[in-house]
């Protein structure tokens, strides 16, 4: 066994810079097993993802060197060791099906993560069907009045725990800009999708009183702008005009929870790059 | 060798109805080899698409007895000889992409329409490497300040030809109120479609700028609010960070193209029975 | 509130029948809310699927007229009262991705069954994070030498409790022929599919060797021959050459979950109907 | 305006590996502007396309540099000239839909192809309705006692050509052994494919009479083994009970022909990377 890690880094693309990368980590010992980039054209800008290990005692720690390059070529960067799982807090409302769906892959060791915390804005006794484990649960009920206070609270809990990401897993609660602005880039929310968009209250109704032949979800970053947040992963299913707004309720949890769990797997695996409003997935 | 007919009704639905259709049919001499229905659970409309044939000889023509039993239910009906091919008018801009499309799908017969007319705002030899066969060719140039004489001579084009069905095969021209609504219900649109929706120009542009990850396309009959009539058909395909806006453009051709044939197949072998500002889709 | 029931029949296509169907519901008060109908051209075979409804104390009991219908079309027919859910028993293996999927759509009302039990050839702690609710669990071993009576006690639960339905939700062993026979046409198989198609052990395996870049599920009716049965549903997803045969595996679990629970759902609502080694499958 | 190249290469993985290429690309003058890799975990294989330029004046043809590192790591690779457009000779029979697309696509600058050569076991008029341009036509009729003989004036026209691919447009030939071997790697054809899979004449009938409910296509490189090559592509449609052959002939189409547009694009942009029997394809 051995150490691994993996490195996101993006800057202004520059003659050399992949060979400087490679040269580094090759000079601290390190073997690359993945790596994926990407240059944008128009921005000139440069975003890269290098999964590298070596054998115990084999090679330096990489974060001083890592360090020193991305000052010299001006990078944003992350290194992630492989062996600590991600925290992540989930938050929740009274559908469930996300959650489960979550825990489940948790469980069977599909996604690699820590849950540090489940908040939600019921009790706990809504979930009596489902084995939470022995993570944490926290109840805070939310009222207009107490928003800013329960936000805070969630807030205290997310830098208590050290939470690398927050989920809202079907929270169906609007996030104050505040509460948005404190959690930029490390919360990820799933709604639902359609062509065309419908704003406002009870989605799949509009799409049933539109006749659309597909219904979507997608999952995105938080922003301030609650639903127009860089988008990590979307997809559609086929409906009928045979199809009630339950149907389409029915078919939107199938891909509001797969949808969300691949976009909370991308994130762990340190497969996302921010790019100002759009995200670089580096699938494999 | 004998007759074959397709009916499609609208009425609302009573106790009996789809035993008084069957019962007249039956009595006129004819067998239902195809029969589709649907019952609106909140409007309590009643939907059907009914194929029926008969050999030569042995059945009453049913048009008499067809519109006594729809004055008695109330209904809306068609009744299409499928004998008789729907005579197509096709309207196209610059990118062929569409027409190339339609044309090959009815030269290879798996299209059963009339090509009566192609209409075009770019001259003849736009279209120089396609075969138009026999097909009417029309150019019919438009400026800001001939657009309501130009329209005038397509709806005579429509006119003097009998066509069932205008095709806006990427015609790229944004049809005037008056146009829209003396087409109504007979002309069909194809457009680009994103998650989340965009207006405007140079949608792949917007869409690239928003890093959606599905791209799509709709099919729909033309109202005088241009992208929002009824909709018959739409698909999508997936993009990445990747995909320049060239690429979309590229995907959106292979989605728009067979999207709109899609939809016209389904006007044609009439499928599509509209419902106020949604279709119902008799699909196989 | 009222009578809902929903009729599923199958019989040589003659001039009259839906006539005739159409007419005898009239007569007894019941209205018809949905109906579905094939007409299979080769071997004119008529397949039709009717769901229809009368307030309480306004409507005959239609079996007894139905009854007669059916003699005089010949027709094969089922009859199911939509007040009464269908009795289910679920044969699950160590693998619970499916079983876990199928109970959540039942505990949130998705999928409308009755579960009479749960049975595995592994202890009831290998479910230990599952709510199993008030389901009876049987652990039933198997090795080579009691498989015979292992099915045997199968098929007493199956008697005992009157199943209409038997899910082999991943239960990774093969029935015998005895046992196969004895559940034909009502026992659902859920099996990987692939482009091409591999035969023997660990498919995943075979298919990332192979390079395939779709993979898929196919849910069946069970029959003496394995994986043969009529085929109710499929689906696939995409692979790429960068997918380890875990990774299928993975993309392999969430298929098979959709494609058996629609294909439960499809059966449990009376949708799938048998034509010798196809399916009928009425959906909307 | 300046040169552009794409690097293709496999070789055993090694340390220092993409630390070589970058820095000699770097020396050499040229800026890298896409980079994908794959490191096969089992076989310890490593393959890399590289897309790199440079202004005019600026750089050092690469050929001699990459020659040596090529030989340092003992790789296999391929240099090509983005100015210089394959040479492609399609092979067609009497279904003209892959042909028909593939002349579109590279009509409006969307496949960058050079085609030298078209050749048909059906005579020019069977095209009549194709503009086929200036590509040389070639008719060259096959029976079974003359096949030798017209697979080696294809052989001769691949060679006078310097085509550097053959696309199997729906040929319907089976090609000799010899034939296979000769082409081997440069050769792409498309077939059907269908969950299971199907031996034999006629396989859409037979997977009518098998009731599957997915279609798909395939395109591979052609080997001995005729529909066994390496799996470039593959995609799939819906199907239902109600599709007679003629509507799985029909869907096949579609499916065929965007299929082996796309396998033909990624050939042309060097996406594909031969490894053992399965294919590295590096899509953006």
């Amino acid at each position: 066994m051995g150490y691994s890690y993996i490195l996101t880094l993006s800057c202004p693309n520059r003659p050399g810079l992949v060979a400087a990368i490679g040269q580094l980590l090759f000079e601290l010992g390190y073997n690359i097993t993945e790596a994926q980039q990407f240059d944008e054209p128009d921005s000139k800008q440069f975003f890269m993802r290098i999964v590298f290990s070596a054998a115990i005692g084999e090679a330096t720690a990489p974060e001083t060197a890592l360090g020193a390059l991305a000052t010299r070529f001006a990078m944003k960067w992350t290194l992630h060791d492989t062996s600590i799982r991600p925290k992540v807090i989930l938050l929740v409302s009274k559908f469930d099906h996300c959650l489960v769906d979550l825990l489940y892959r948790w469980r069977i060791g599909e996604l690699v993560i820590n849950p540090v915390g489940i908040i939600s804005n019921h009790p706990a006794d809504t979930y009596e069907h489902i084995d939470l484990h022995a993570i944490p649960f926290h109840y805070l009920p939310v009222t207009r009045e107490t928003k800013a206070e329960q936000e805070a609270r969630i807030l205290e809990l997310v830098d208590a725990t050290g939470a690398d990401l927050v989920v809202l897993a079907r929270y169906m609660q609007i996030l104050s800009n505040n509460m948005a602005a404190a959690l930029s880039g490390r919360c990820i929310n799933i709604h639902h999708s359609f062509l065309p968009g419908f704003k406002g209250a009870r989605p799949y109704h509009q799409a049933f009183d539109r006749g659309v032949k597909l219904i979507g979800a997608t999952a995105h970053f938080v922003t301030r702008d609650l639903d127009e947040g860089p988008i990590i992963e979307q997809d559609v299913e086929r409906i009928s005009h045979a199809d009630a707004p339950d149907d389409l309720i029915r078919k939107g949890r199938d891909i509001e929870r797969r949808v969300l769990a691949r976009a909370v797997r991308y994130y762990v695996e340190q497969r996302v790059i921010l790019n100002g409003n759009k995200t670089i997935i580096f699938m494999h």
